[in-house]
């Protein structure tokens, strides 16, 4: 019921960064597009292969050093109902590998809809006495516009199977502006998200002081970090924009508490896409995404200690 | 690039409704069930093909007098990537019967990601020098909380293939007022968020005078849908909430111009399940359907008239 489960994580890899697995099929190195091309021809089978060894290749590289994987739904979807079959293979061997799994969903639905969801993504499917896992993530990403009607059938499935969610509050995009700093008196929307964001967690605290309902907020503002951690210090941050959207170590230090606690940072593109910079026609990109996820881990430790 | 096709289609059957396809196993009567049980045992894949003939059996008796359908993508996940494979189908068959198809998603993600989706939903996804359509609907819903980003990479499939999409502004649950009602100055956030989605649209108008950027509009609340259609009057309204939700004819006629054009009303459960109350166990499931559908139509077209 809380966000222990991969704080716990991160503290025994001593390293807050969540690998994000968005493999588009041109970040795939020729090699293993060539091999599922000659067997599958030009198809979305070739590609739905391609990525899923490119994914369990990541797996394999960066399970015994980073906590947690980040698979953005929207590659899966991209490949229709093939994607979405290699997600649940992708959700299934990470888990396996102890990766903790946040699928990044971005869902906002509301009632017997939101159940409907939150079934599939995080608790159990019934068909008549029987039950059944599909995808299966530990965490999900939520969008809270509609209000608690949107999040509330997901925290039942977080109390059953300790799972948790993360709701958007400021995101890292450029046009997050449009809406989220608009004023509403005296705060700007993603504050009104944010205070929403503590009343639909409850006042359950996990024995590292964090609640389940954690919160998207994007790295490329470090002043609104700033303010958002002082403002909710009982909520997990997931923090994307590091890297290739402009946010760094020094910014991103602001989301974790005293303990070094409370906040997990994402890297997508920069490590599965390293490959792209050593040269060698991505044969290596095992070795590149491990060489990236941890000079990002000890880029992110020269700001904070995680005890 | 505009709502003109949905739009023909609701002038030649003088229907503005859209009928759900939000199938859970427990909507679908027990003798398709036990068809599929007693070939497949109780398994999702049974839950899958039961669904299937349902939604086939509803688009057959629906499709002479219903302009469009609107599938829950939440339904068709909550089945694992046997639900999307079917929905795939089911996209597919409604098509064939002339039928225009809204994919409920709500997805709001930012720039590759958005492509990502937009590729899947509406557009092609490209696999070295081929294009394949995977899901491809008509026209999906989004969700505009991270701004333009959100919006803007499906506006490019939109032209490309003469597609639209409706942003949530005003949604019809009761926790909307969470969020959507609160004041920004001295405009609701739905009102902003109207505002937005009109700066999303651009200028191109089709020959009933609407854009390609709709909004969600929720029938329970018709006083914002009356000020909503004063303030966006080249805005197509997708307007949720009537029967099961309480909305009624008398307060979704607001929606539509003077000439009957310019919105669509939902209704999903009300037609999906009109056979419960029917005492025949679902065997008429087709005639209940479409009595209700044939109903809500004439409930609706006492309001308004559609030139």
């Amino acid at each position: 019921m809380s966000f222990d489960v991969l704080q716990k994580k991160i503290v025994e890899k001593k390293n807050p960064t969540i690998a994000g697995l968005d493999a588009r099929i041109e970040y795939v190195p020729e090699h293993i597009r060539a091999k599922y091309t000659a067997q599958y021809g030009e198809t979305l089978q070739a590609a739905v292969e391609a990525i899923f060894e490119f994914n369990c290749g990541l797996i394999d590289a960066l399970c015994d050093i980073v906590p947690a994987v980040k698979p953005q739904s929207a590659y899966y979807e991209n490949l229709g109902w093939r994607g979405m079959e290699m997600l649940e293979r992708t959700i299934q061997y990470a888990k396996s590998k102890g990766l903790y799994v946040v699928a990044d969903i971005k869902r906002g639905d509301i009632g017997a809809t939101a159940s409907a969801y939150s079934e599939g993504w995080l608790g159990r499917t019934t068909v008549g006495e029987s039950q059944f896992a599909t995808f299966d993530a530990d965490c999900v990403t939520l969008n809270g516009y509609m209000g608690a009607d949107a999040i509330n059938p997901f925290l039942q499935d977080c109390e059953r199977f300790d799972k948790c969610v993360f709701a958007l509050v400021r995101t890292s995009n450029k046009s997050a502006v449009d809406l989220q700093d608009q004023m509403c008196g005296d705060k700007h929307v993603y504050e009104v998200m944010g205070d929403l964001t503590m009343q639909w967690a409850g006042e359950t605290l996990g024995e590292y002081g964090y609640n389940r309902v954690g919160a998207v907020t994007g790295a490329t503002y470090p002043e609104q970090i700033k303010t958002l951690r002082a403002q909710m210090p009982h909520t997990f941050f997931l923090v994307p924009g590091y890297g290739a959207q402009g946010g760094t170590a020094a910014d991103v230090q602001y989301a974790f508490d005293e303990n070094g606690h409370g906040a997990i940072v994402n890297s997508s593109r920069g490590i599965m896409c390293a490959w792209k910079k050593t040269g060698n026609n991505g044969t290596d990109y095992q070795e590149a995404a491990r060489n990236v996820a941890i000079e990002m881990r000890d880029d992110i430790c020269r700001y904070i200690t995680i005890r």
